[in-house]
């Protein structure tokens, strides 16, 4: 009999999923035992010898945990389509292979992204809480319509990154009425008028279109953080940004809650620089209290995370997760490898 | 000078409207000067001799208010959709026309229809109001996702009433990869499956099909409760429909309370015969509190009746019924005239 490779699990994937690592032959089994984050100091102790490490966002993937494991690493696998807690270029400098899962929660995230426009315009914060204490009257809790209308035939979507949750999002928004897409993009890419062309074609809007962050925030009706997080993304939704947007519009975030500098978002709607906003990420999560800025907040509805948190996508994240880890330590093909260049 | 025709308004309908009432050479205007419900003995006081009276859902138009405003009533005018609180025959009997809101509020309807069966899914009750309390874990707070996905690609929109805001409904659930839709009409009108043909053809799903409630009931994966109020339809969503529905779907309210049993629902929210529920109308309202069932059910949303509630629909309803008002107290035609037959 072969020895197992041994790998370390950093939470419990559940009775759909865990099955399939627990009774593999050819595998040992190490799994974080608790129902919370992983203790650093537990994962650090049982790295040594690893072949596969399965982590999630809560774990830092740095030189540290690599050197703990050792030579024999071949693959990280996280369960998040993020990766800004793995540091690539140590992984890349030790030639450890490192699996992520893109695309399994694209729907459910763009599911989240409405839901948000929708609850920040419909003021939800304060519609949800309201019995017994409040008086109809026809214009009370009125905001923005996400809809477009007879007498305001158009809609602008405003997408700060423009990748597979943006145009999920955006073809949601269609029927809604929304006629128009403004876009920023990274930087280092050329603009592509084709390409957007094609893409305003394909979703049946009159226009898309890559513009500067100056420009977004001035058109949009509501505004969509949907890049990656990280230095390059810090706080470029800041109070510049802000107040530019129309009073009208609504920020929805289901990024990362660095690309939002809190402080200023909070005093743009106590303010009115704009109407509202939806908010599934927050810098400094899961450290957010009812005092939090956000929380208190007028007409801001703060999520704790769940743009993935449906059976389905869970179920689909964890076992691509499992799978990236599986191929990865055997030296097959992984279905959802980042390329990680030295 | 003719004399002008006393008309009685019973709420200030704000600024963008009321000046087209408060202006008019030939009107006598007298508006109820509260920020509440028109109190019931002054607008019987005032009502003698008017010409016109605009009302919201809380009045009762019936024989006791045509009664006191007399032979000079020529229009009675709701700035609503509904108009089970009109007494129709009373009105036929006088020759009273009536003036209504629809197609108006379609949009903005269909947009909370859409917000509460995200809602109801992502189980936002929870997760609105969890900060600090919470421990992320895979599958907390996971529900049955909207969104089709690659290992279920099909969704069943389940319709209670099929007309025009139901139909907008179903526009928006398409791009989330909803492919079927049922639904229950008034059983005295005929089945009509070339009409139900064009409607899939035109929204592009692969079925569109009148059917029992049971089978509703059996196959949706969201119910919207969308048909009118009043005694044919009462307490049409009862225990025996909600034991029938899958234990992954969600109900949605957002046409009157009296379609759904409220004890029936939040039983079956408590025993899990179905996931969750999007309610924006309660039977009772506006009397409904903290200790109400429904408010107390688990993964239930209950909202105070915000369905037509954004800026540009409630202007649109308002500018609607005083335009109702004026053409039909000057006899010109009215743009939404219910047709009432004596």
């Amino acid at each position: 009999m072969p020895q197992r490779r041994k790998v370390v699990v950093c939470r419990d994937l559940g009775p759909d999923v865990m099955p399939t690592l627990l009774n593999h032959p050819e595998l040992e089994v190490i799994v974080w035992p608790e129902n919370s984050s992983c203790d650093r100091k537990w994962l650090l102790e049982n790295a040594p010898g690893a072949s596969g490490i399965l982590v999630l966002l809560s774990e830092k993937v740095n030189a540290e945990l690599l050197d703990a494991a050792g030579p024999n690493l071949r693959v990280v696998s996280t369960m998040s389509v993020g990766y800004e807690h793995a540091d690539i270029p140590e992984l890349a400098k030790r030639g450890v292979k490192f699996g992520y899962t893109p695309d399994v929660l694209t729907d459910a995230v763009a599911d989240l992204s409405i839901m948000l426009a929708l609850m920040a315009g419909r003021n939800t914060k304060e519609t949800t809480e309201i019995w017994p204490n409040f008086v109809w009257s026809p214009f009370a809790f009125c905001g923005p319509q996400l809809s477009a209308t007879s007498t305001s035939p158009t809609r602008t979507a405003g997408f700060i990154g423009f990748g597979r949750i943006a145009q999920a999002t955006l073809a949601r928004l269609v029927p809604f009425g929304f006629t128009h897409c403004l876009y920023t993009a990274n930087p280092s890419t050329p603009p592509n008028p084709a390409a957007d062309a094609q893409v305003a074609a394909k979703y049946g809007v009159k226009e898309v279109r890559r513009v500067d962050m100056a420009e977004l925030a001035r058109e949009s009706d509501v505004v969509f953080v949907l890049a990656p997080g990280g230095s390059k993304t810090y706080h470029i939704v800041n109070e510049e940004f802000l107040k530019q947007m129309k009073k009208t519009a609504v920020l929805v975030n289901t990024s990362r809650g660095t690309l939002v500098d809190s402080d200023a978002l909070a005093k743009a709607l106590h303010e009115g620089w704009l109407y509202g906003a939806g908010i599934d990420v927050v810098e400094g999560e899961p450290n957010v209290d009812e005092n939090h800025p956000l929380v208190k907040a007028p007409r801001c509805v703060v999520l704790p995370h769940i743009g993935s948190a449906t059976t389905e996508t869970r179920i689909g994240m964890a076992t691509l997760a499992v799978n990236n880890l599986i191929n990865g330590i055997f030296g097959r093909p992984m279905p959802a490898e980042l390329s990680v260049s030295r």
